[in-house]
């Protein structure tokens, strides 16, 4: 079960996770309080289900110490339902605590460690991308777009100040590199670093940063949580989900290179084909043995993508697992119910992607 | 005898340098061809002694193909005399050859690799520095300042590209980093290779690049080397120089760490107090004995400073060292006549800097 910001595959156990990344499972009364601002689906089923320091982030925010959220997007392919998921929990956040977001798009991450990406192909992902997020509905004038090649005037001066505190040996325990790592790949965990704190410099003060996240990017804020402190400012908190699996089976997390994905650019007749051809089904091999013995939503990818992203209510999705279990409802027809959710969701978002207006999320210095 | 960039101590072999970098020691056929644009001192002298594809340079040359300069200054403390000379030689090739010049100013660099230095301190001395340099005379329309941190925004993005085909244990074979190495350090290079061929870009075609420097930052411009033509760019071309020896002795490297040295900053009471006091003397133990036996130029610093700086005068320089090996020269004049020179250059260098406008020089993207 390799977990690291590059790998994600077998079957992830999130208790290990847990234990070995340090972070902490969100308790029932840390969600309670939390749910004091306002509910989500995602953090009442545990799809958010990890954290570091949120009762911390949210003491400060009753003393009227408002946070600012910090999450990104290294662009190197198109966007999926994956990467699209921790940014709608995100909006949520900025929503309810009307806080700024700074937005990270390292667009030089994926270049430097994937052999076959070039730089040009990272430019038209990023452009490409950054209209998928902006569609999302973030609020323009609290959200802030950062771009690492065209804001390095900004950022690279504050990943030195990082970058000096942080020794190979370190990245190396960290993130598994080795002297064949190119320097590049090195030295970028210093820039995924400096959004948790840039904040603080524009502002002239210190503010608390949140960070929504997937948990396998805790490696590099675990490097940014030791050093923040170092340079005068807060350590980042964070709270993380699971991964959103691909299509092909319950485990892993869906990827553009691991298969089967579904994309925000994907027509109906695409999600409908991806679906019914690869969804991976908890159901009985026949239609008799399921209408006896039921099918296992846990499995289910189908429903997994309806508990996690895309049927919001409760009671419509206890109707779903209990008529599926009980095999009153077919595999094919809980598919059905979800590419109906899916090309609803994705005729709105490639509308709202055609007319947004990327220009005014971009940070202006 | 160590020589990386970061340490040059001890009585400095050239031949073993020129042996183990693998550059060439510029020949008397070679010294002609140059010498037909333009005679300098420097280069008679052999202080300009090594270079790496300089017979190309002059044939491009000569075919119309104009190269560009490229040097730069790490500001880390105030600028001696060491630092000054090779820039003076730079200055001369600008104008004999008229050519762009690019001045890279690494203000992250001294900062990562040392310890006690902070990166506001290292600011402070950047602006110092850029005076000092820009007071030498450059052509501010021919002369174009690169301040890593500042014009990271168009650096930062080339400097990945050229990382990405840089390992970590290339970087260790060439440097001697280790694990314990910091991360920005690691990096480092990859920004120090970006001026060679940054101006091709801008000018949107392949530009030939030479690059005066003293011989300990070859290490830098051989990767540099390595990776250009695998981006597309020719290999820069070099033309090296040995060092300006401290004032307390003919071996290693004029140095703010390693003790006396003399700062474009000096007052006229303070260089003759320093020259008095530190200049290592090739002169004999007593007047008697001098007068006799005679001093030996060859380790004396005081004529070193004459040779490598401060006497262009051949005729002057040679009968110099004549009656100072006859002993009719005593060390106390020799030091008297360098103390005048050394003066009457900072005067007028305190002066012209004092009123240099050094935003004319910065790169306006």
């Amino acid at each position: 079960m390799p977990v690291t910001p590059w790998d994600v595959t077998g079957n992830v156990d999130y208790d290990k996770i847990v234990k070995e990344f340090g972070v902490e499972r969100i308790s029932p009364s840390l969600k309670k309080r939390i749910e004091k601002h306002g509910k989500h689906f995602m953090l009442d089923r545990n799809i958010f289900f990890a954290h570091r320091d949120m009762p911390w982030i949210l003491d400060e925010y009753k003393k009227g110490n408002k946070f600012f959220l910090y999450t990104g997007r290294a662009p190197s392919g198109p966007m999926h339902l994956g990467h699209l998921f921790p940014m709608l929990f995100t909006k949520w956040l900025q929503d309810v605590f009307d806080v700024e977001l700074w937005l990270q798009f390292p667009d030089e991450e994926k270049f430097l460690v994937k052999q076959g990406l070039s730089f040009e192909e990272a430019q038209k992902y990023l452009e490409d991308n950054m209209k998928d997020i902006a569609a999302l509905g973030f609020n323009p004038k609290k959200t802030h777009f950062l771009i690492d090649t065209r804001h390095a005037g900004l950022m690279y001066k504050e990943a030195c100040k990082v970058a000096k505190k942080i020794t190979f040996s370190q990245v190396k325990a960290t993130f598994g590199m080795t002297e064949q790592t190119n320097i590049g790949s090195i030295f970028y965990t210093s820039m995924q670093a400096v959004p948790a704190f840039l904040p603080s410099i524009i502002k002239k003060k210190k503010i608390p940063c949140l960070i929504p996240h997937a948990i396998d990017q805790d490696p590099h804020f675990r490097l940014t949580r030791d050093i923040l402190p170092k340079l005068g400012y807060y350590k980042p908190a964070s709270i993380q989900c699971s991964f959103l699996p691909p299509l092909t089976g319950p485990e892993g997390k869906m990827s553009s290179s691991g298969g089967a994905a579904i994309y925000t650019t994907d027509d109906a007749k695409t999600v409908k084909k991806k679906v019914n051809k690869y969804a991976f089904s908890g159901g009985k091999d026949t239609l008799e043995e399921h209408r006896k013995k039921g099918g296992n939503p846990d499995i289910d990818v189908s429903f997994q993508y309806l508990r996690m992203l895309f049927e919001p209510d409760d009671k419509k999705l206890a109707k779903i697992e209990k008529d599926y279990k009980a095999g009153k409802l077919l595999s094919g027809e809980l598919k059905a119910i979800l590419i109906e959710k899916i090309n609803t969701f994705l005729a709105q978002h490639q509308k709202k992607k055609s007319k947004v207006d990327v220009s005014k999320f971009i940070y202006k210095e």
